[in-house]
């Protein structure tokens, strides 16, 4: 029983990945390197790998700086900065990347097809995060869909299931599981910015740590301001 | 009115470019660097591109030779030589890279969300070569459906469209449309194999060949051998 899963190095994929093991699967790590600003959630996500004793770990180069429109892969659009969560709007914020779980679950289904895995688990998550349309149950549905008719696995009857294990969860919820797995949580990064420490005040710091609290556990990385 | 076309520097995707600057598309020409045995294809690519006189081609890098199962990005696999074109069988082919045309149409979903283009266009072809499972008009429709749900411009009623204008096209019809659209089809590269001629003997050879015959046109590239 075979399965890939997304790692980007942080909370979320990171559980995601604790969940498959627990779930018994032989799991194939796949991480990108995207353009992102910085690196430091790929250096957690080799830590993560290295924490759990698994020897392959896909690292797939995969330039996108020429979209134009994402703070996480341009250097023309800033990462916004708040005080607190409540500040964190509805609407679709500019740290959306085009497409983004998309390309990695299109790259993770041929994946899988070569492997012979029959899942995709991914990280992805519609509470805390609703402003991304590729984080909804409906697009993971409409994806599998996809897949069926798209791949040959799927014409031949052995379809690619996506698992997205956290979608409905909270923060907090999250945060619970990956400490009941015994996840190294310690080593995951979200923060948006690529600092030595965290900022704690980009969206994703504010939410893992309105999450932690939450969760009743003291989130044991660094920040430079614990909001 | 912009689109993205995805080009690799083949017939197909060039008669495909040509109809979509035709149809008076802005057109953003999008190429991928993925393991290919041979980088032949793309050099052609760049050579239409500047027949065009279009200033702008944005060529990826994905990196997938981690997919061990197909001839055209593993070197353990071999593109299996024919005689004639009647050789091809209705099976899937050990040329068929895992859900390529899915992550190189996600990729370009991502860039015509980031550049405002309504439009993808492919030639993908589902008539001389069925055995592709990403080919075929169902799974252009479900991605359709997907992009629908899953990107910012679909979830915000700006669906960006499919175009494989080529689809349902016999090759001959193909070259037949290339020469009216006066296509630099003498710039294409088609052969699975990166010599300098066109080996004539892989399946691509023989359905290119065999569509200039029957559409009444000399194929202008150089070949080992004329099936």
């Amino acid at each position: 029983m075979k399965a890939i899963a997304l790692l980007s190095g942080g909370l979320d994929s990171t559980v995601s990945l604790a969940y498959a093991l627990w779930k018994g699967y032989e799991v194939i790590p796949l991480s990108f390197r995207y353009g992102q600003r910085h690196s430091r959630e790929l250096h957690s996500a080799e830590a993560v790998v290295r924490h759990y004793g698994i020897d392959r770990h896909i690292i797939i180069d995969l330039d996108l700086s020429s979209y134009k429109i994402s703070a996480l892969t341009s250097k023309d659009v800033d990462v916004p900065m708040k005080r607190s969560a409540d500040e964190i709007g509805t609407d679709i914020p500019v740290t959306y990347v085009p497409a983004r779980n998309i390309i990695f679950m299109s790259v993770a289904a041929g994946l899988a097809e070569s492997e012979g895995a029959e899942a995709i688990f991914i990280g992805a998550n519609s509470i805390d995060y609703s402003g991304y349309p590729d984080c909804r149950p409906e697009f993971f549905k409409a994806f599998e869909e996809m897949l069926k008719v798209g791949t040959k696995a799927g014409v031949e009857g052995r379809a690619i299931r996506i698992e997205a294990p956290l979608l409905r969860m909270t923060k907090a919820e999250i945060v619970r599981l990956g400490k009941r797995f015994e996840a190294p949580l310690q080593l995951t990064w979200s923060c948006y910015s690529g600092g030595n420490k965290a900022c704690g005040r980009c969206d994703s710091c504010l939410l893992r740590l309105k999450g932690f609290k939450e969760a009743g556990y003291e989130d044991e990385i660094e920040y430079e301001v614990r909001g």
